[in-house]
């Protein structure tokens, strides 16, 4: 553990940029690499292998897997889970309590694999708050999830999905999209 | 950050009354009111201008986004989300995993304000474990929200309401009223 | 508070068994049984009288509500809440953020004493995350609860169920078992 973030746990084999800030009580493992100018809330957990890029905000209590990459400017509200590689592109919105899963069958204690299927996130997309994603699942670029949305399959780029299962209910006008 | 309070971090301009317990790792920020005879649990956070009535309960993990304000006895389970500004009247009872937000229509990236309209939850009301308020939704006294709900408009006074979208299906009995 | 986990807030007379590693911030309270070998992850809160069996793999953030017992083996991903007295047999998989709930009849402020009646999860059952479990359903053993779903009435050992509310959608296949 480094001194430089003095409540935080930060792994000395971690990387963090200059102009960054981290949080009490948050965690940074081994071989992670965070940005320049980032914002990491308090009582994050920062798992080994992930890349969080230039400018990216991440609240409080967010959890972010093995290898996932948070691109520049991300936001991620408070209580997120970031499933085991997760793409996410940058200028992406994630709202609060969002999950984001990986793996599609559950081995445990079964004699087969499981198997990990990251998600992607585009470009400019917009995950609103308490939405599921379901293993692979691929969010379009400037596409809208809405609240508590379940999206169990692929979503167009700027599209808008919304309810359990998620069901395409519009599209997001161009002055939305960045 | 006062001594007070061992293993929390309180600061120094935040305000906690007599008789109140503030639990591990919590942190209460600048301008934020505690008052008497409360119980905040651990893994909090209370953000700025927050304001927290007599006898409240708040459990582990509890997110208290900016300048929420927290009527008297209110009982707040682990792992709610309350959003900036959101009023809570006394007597309320928030269940675990409850989200209440503020942010209708999320401005991250583009060229307009994002609109926040703040939830409020009158008196006597009980929102039960892991339900969702959109923004601005009004929840009527003595209302009643089940488990898991979406509520996406506003609920009557003594109303129950159920489901993703939530709809009315019944009255709280007289007897179940405060 | 003892010296052994440096960065935990682990209870004089809590109970941790040999080759246990806990987590940075966790909190073991006071008359909590833990056995050995088990991984207990960080900012997690395990009340008094809980007891967890040998091998069990509890994730960052979880909260296990009074007198819960936690079976051998058992793995429970990050967010989750576990209700108290809520009992896991062996080899149960649970996954992130499901919440299993214990109070049917929200008494808070009333006249009546409120309803505590815990859910019960047989063994090899998985539990996919997000997934709600209403106060006093039992799990039948190998069953297995879809992502986000709530469950509202008991599910029978091997069955497959899914939705808002859960409906029985399948059959665990044999080689799927435990």
């Amino acid at each position: 553990m480094i001194a430089r973030f003095e409540d935080a746990y930060v792994h000395v084999n971690a990387s963090v940029g200059e102009g960054t800030e981290i949080g009490i009580c948050t965690i940074v493992d081994d071989t992670a690499v965070i940005g320049k100018y980032c914002k990491i809330g308090n009582f994050c957990h920062i798992r080994p292998g992930v890349r969080i890029l230039d400018g990216a905000d991440i609240r409080d209590y967010c959890y972010i897997a093995q290898n996932a990459v948070i691109g520049e400017r991300v936001k991620i509200f408070q209580y997120s889970n970031i499933g085991m590689g997760t793409l996410i592109q940058k200028d992406v919105y994630i709202g609060a309590k969002v999950m984001i899963t990986n793996t599609n069958r559950i081995a445990y204690g079964r004699d087969f694999e499981p198997e990990i299927t990251p998600c992607v996130i585009m470009r400019g997309a917009r995950i609103a708050s308490g939405a599921k994603l379901k293993p692979g699942v691929v969010i379009g670029g400037n596409a809208l999830v809405g609240m508590g949305a379940l999206v169990t399959k692929d979503v167009p780029a700027c599209a808008i999905v919304m309810g359990v299962p998620a069901k395409v209910t519009g599209t997001v006008p161009q002055e939305e999209r960045v």
